[in-house]
């Protein structure tokens, strides 16, 4: 019993990280992190004055709604989707709430170091504010990949090495291949599944089965669930469009993404009974796969995708990822060794990729016809003559494989990292369990009777 | 027992309804649907050339903040609401989730062909999403009084010709009769409630007391529903007023609304504790009871109802609500067969007339002394010398008449096509249980005893 | 048994209680309470005509999405941190209802006569809305200390005072003192804290420790807690900003509580591991003492705080609370018979006081070197040259003690009208029950076995 109370015992490790990682941060922001001219008291105001502004034009009152829409998809609708587990609440909604803590922190400064720097200096405001909660969302995707079988520690090394990745990624395909993902089909979720999936592959349990009894919902867990599925599901819209250009470029993403959602929904609860053998629904499509018409419309939301062309990708997605969740999941995890917990490469994998195809295809067919000025707004490079509309459809395949080649490679570094013994990762018989690493109340009456289980299995297999 | 699967069972009739339906809706978007001059990218930027304007005046950021709220209220306020019964938690929010995302899709079309057409296409943009979602709301209202008595596929057609039956309703108030009714008093709330209303009346199960034992709640199962009240309650000030014209009128009708509740969640807490014996609070009233300040100030709160006005509506709102709950609903059970199981008849019914006839009286005293030139924003017809401010009133009493009677019959007809055999109904022993169209967790120790014996039952008929 | 059904009835006292006030407020409103020139249509038009500004420019657009942001957080935020308990969840969630639309109204009122009177009106809008949730907060915190202790009328009778004596409180400081306040870390939370431990102190109960087997949560009920926690922790941001100037000053005010709560978090879950002998997280920690970040913000967040400044604030914030938490709610109870349910202490008091002295010392070294213009808006006594920096610093350090002053004594003063036997309040045995003042579903297996085991000592005491 003591066995596995020390190897996963937070009480140095987790403390001991928190106060290094934070003291860092202090000073790197000390050092290197100034407010921009949105939010600094004198240069707002000699902004103001030398181009005749008013305090109305500031950009928080253009910012600041999606801000929050977004904030919420990432606390609430990260935390909640992921508390189906049922003793797994804690973990999901808390160490959600840790790593994410962390991650936007992290994210402003290498995001700033790639794309930010004034003289030397980190410009902050309410956008970069929004960058940051993306990159936030992408870790938390990998998390939804390694969920319930890994600690507290190990949930922060690996935000921390994702966050630098997911920014070089992001420099890549945003600055230098110029290509666009303003909701991040690519950025965000093909790369967060992958890496996650990747990372899953290299911590693979061969003993998981030992756990599989709290792999599992029960009612309330469920319900809890549906919270965090319907935010995100309602504010998808502000998501994609919370960075895209001011006017009519944010209007038509948050729209596009808002059909492309609502038929999502549809072919979701479709498929889901279709493909029970006595038509009953599953709440994991409800809870997942209704929110794939989100991740498909991520790169296309901004360009003039139609409303009806939007209501396609969106149903698309919502077939390919029931499909995914009742035949190939159970595949990645016998043939590939990839033991998803939420299903990640179901929710964000496929329907990333599928989100990168269809925004290579959208802009290789932009035109000024289509776009007027607005072709300014939406693909700079395209109005100024740099690039031809099929050369910037053609860097956006580029960009997808580039995701996936440097999602899959630091997935497999990632991973061994966290593979390290002071990590403290649970053993695989007291995986999706709470109990080890919260005091959890007493009132379960099937909590006491597995751990009891569980404390004597390892203490057997100490003995012997 | 198979008996019940088969005549339940979903797996062709609930995909196949999906399937056509989204088809029919993608179909319809391609034909006739386009992105209005706010969302598309060329029209925006002509517009903003020829009238000179700023990227910062797009519609997007003066109606987007009060979509999400409407869009919270209708999936997450509705759905959560209606989680109270102990065992229909998946099916209130779930099927609330369905029948939104479609209801918000043939809304788009349904309103479009009433009053967006322009060139023979409907144009669409966050306005329309509004409208949308509005009229979604009626849809939920009716689920409310055939909750758990129903198939996701009967649902489905409900949504389908309850749409279609709201936007005639809509057409003639606001188009014709030239009525307002911005937050959806009688457009809304009276026509969702006495439509469902009479839908319960035609689908009336006079054996349903074979399923009372799950046709009350749990603790957590309440718990789950104060998420939707409070939701419902915080938002509603954004309802009513989402859709207002811009400037002083929005401001007035959140602010009214808001005093509107706030006077009604105290009337409301006072008869709830009055009218029980013990003095022991209900939370079936404070659930619903508290809201009906939201709808009773649905018509008159873009008026100068003036702040004391409105608290006046709402501290009636809730006496009225709170003793239809005690005394109506047993009556409407027993004397009219009408099984209204959220009871919105109380919440939406009541309350919703008495916010026309309060619209109607309020419109009627509108002058030039009082509005200034806001006459033209609240009573354009009165303003512009088109009528007097007493044939304003004449006409919003007449547009209630007008609710009423399509609600009524259009009711009745609804019901009689939701009675046809193949939707799959559940039969009068098994309602109020989610393990009939969903895989359930088997968690709940009453589940297994109740399902049982309701299998005995059913297969106890089969076999007699 | 029937012994304390009489006392604690509420049948007739909490209808009249509710009834009085409500109908005094319609009166008062009926008096007193008028349209702003925003929201009044004659005003807001004559306004437009005369400054020639457009609709856009009513405050409705820059301040209503944070007014909605802080309305979720006093009613979902507040409301759902308080459910931890396992069996006072709806005296939890409602009576957090209850009073709160009790306070905001007598808000309306109290800060109106204060600082809202124009020709013997109070003019209302967004603005005061906002100031109203603000009170309303203050009020909600005191709840968080007599949690599962009072009567619902003990409840209004306590908000009825407590808002009389914040509106006062509020007046010298920011009136009399010219003290700068905006997120309330004095006038909020030091104020409703401190005044909440009086009234807990007044109201000491020696045989509490009957109830203590109801003084705790179960899983599900940490879990609604955490809904509570996520959306005071999100939201935290439009909390501080909302009635700061606009412009650079409600941005930069929420990035600071922003950042200051990122790091709080980590703070909190390390101190959370470090305190426990076995280095397992405890959910109260989590739930509570990662928000202190955003309390301890609240008067420096809209100065030129700097993002590291908000860091090390929060990060210190959260330190304090956790051994806040850990060490010396104990004591309290013991040592100075103060029985905190919520520990309001930890999450609101201490570090209100941080946050007000990070204030006084922040404002004593403002300067036009580093706020440039924005000194006007910031220090609008510094910028006129009334008062100097460190004048400006004293006085918000008068202002810390002034708080103090009132909340310490006003708290005993109401803490004995509550003592009147006519209130309702339950016995020692019976606290932290829902039961006594709702009808509760009887699911919960542990809740019957509880009461009947009150009741029997209840019965045993009355028959001794």
């Amino acid at each position: 019993m003591a066995g596995w109370d020390t190897a996963t015992n937070m009480r140095l490790k987790l403390p001991l990280t928190c106060f290094i990682l934070e003291i860092i941060i202090i000073i790197l922001f000390g050092v290197l992190v100034q407010y921009d001219k949105e939010t600094d008291a004198k240069k707002w105001h000699l902004e103001k004055k030398s181009e005749n502004k008013s305090d109305y034009e500031n950009d928080f009152y253009y910012r600041y709604p999606s801000f929050q829409d977004v904030h919420v998809m990432i606390f609430i609708g990260f935390g909640f989707l992921m508390t189906f587990l049922q003793r797994y609440g804690f973990g999901s909604v808390a160490f959600n709430f840790l790593i994410s803590a962390f991650a936007l922190q992290w994210a402003t400064l290498m995001q700033g170091f790639l794309h930010g720097l004034h003289d030397g200096k980190i410009d902050i405001g309410v956008e970069s504010m929004i960058n940051a909660d993306f990159c936030t969302g992408s870790v938390l995707i990998s998390f939804g990949a390694v969920l319930g079988k890994t600690s507290p520690v190990q949930l922060l090394f690996m935000a921390l090495f994702e966050v630098t990745l997911f920014a070089v990624n992001e420099f890549i395909l945003l600055s230098v291949l110029d290509a666009k993902d303003a909701g991040g089909s690519m950025t965000i979720h093909t790369f967060g599944a992958y890496f996650g999936l990747m990372v899953a592959r290299v911590l693979y349990r061969p003993n998981l089965d030992k756990s599989k009894q709290r792999n599992c919902s029960v009612y309330h867990s469920d319900m809890f669930a549906m919270i965090g599925t319907l935010y995100l599901w309602m504010f998808w819209p502000s998501f994609n469009s919370a960075i895209t250009a001011h006017g009519d470029d944010q209007h038509r993403t948050a729209m596009n993404t808002y059909y492309s959602l609502a038929a999502c929904t549809l072919s979701t609860f479709a498929m889901s009974s279709l493909t029970a053998h006595d038509g009953k629904l599953d709440m994991v499509h409800i809870q997942n796969a209704a929110l794939a018409g989100g991740v498909a419309a991520g790169t296309a939301g901004e360009m003039m995708l139609t409303p009806v062309g939007s209501m396609i990708v969106g149903f698309l997605a919502g077939i390919i990822s029931v499909l995914g969740f009742k035949y190939l999941t159970p595949i990645l995890e016998e043939k590939l060794k990839i033991q998803d917990t939420c299903g990640v490469h179901n929710l964000h994998g496929m329907p990333g990729v599928l989100g990168a195809i269809v925004g290579a295809v959208t802009a290789s067919l932009a035109s000024r016809e289509v776009y007027g000025d607005g072709l300014e707004d939406v693909f700079p490079e395209i109005a100024k003559g740099h690039l031809s509309a099929s050369t910037q459809g053609f860097r956006q395949a580029i960009s997808l494989g580039v995701t996936l080649g440097i999602a899959l490679l630091g997935g497999i570094v990632v991973g061994f990292i966290l593979k390290l013994p002071v990590c403290g990762a649970p053993s695989d018989a007291i995986c999706f369990e709470d109990n080890i690493y919260w005091e959890v109340p007493e009132d379960s009456p099937s909590h006491g009777d597995q751990l009891a289980s569980v404390r004597t299995e390892e203490s057997e297999k100490l003995n012997s």
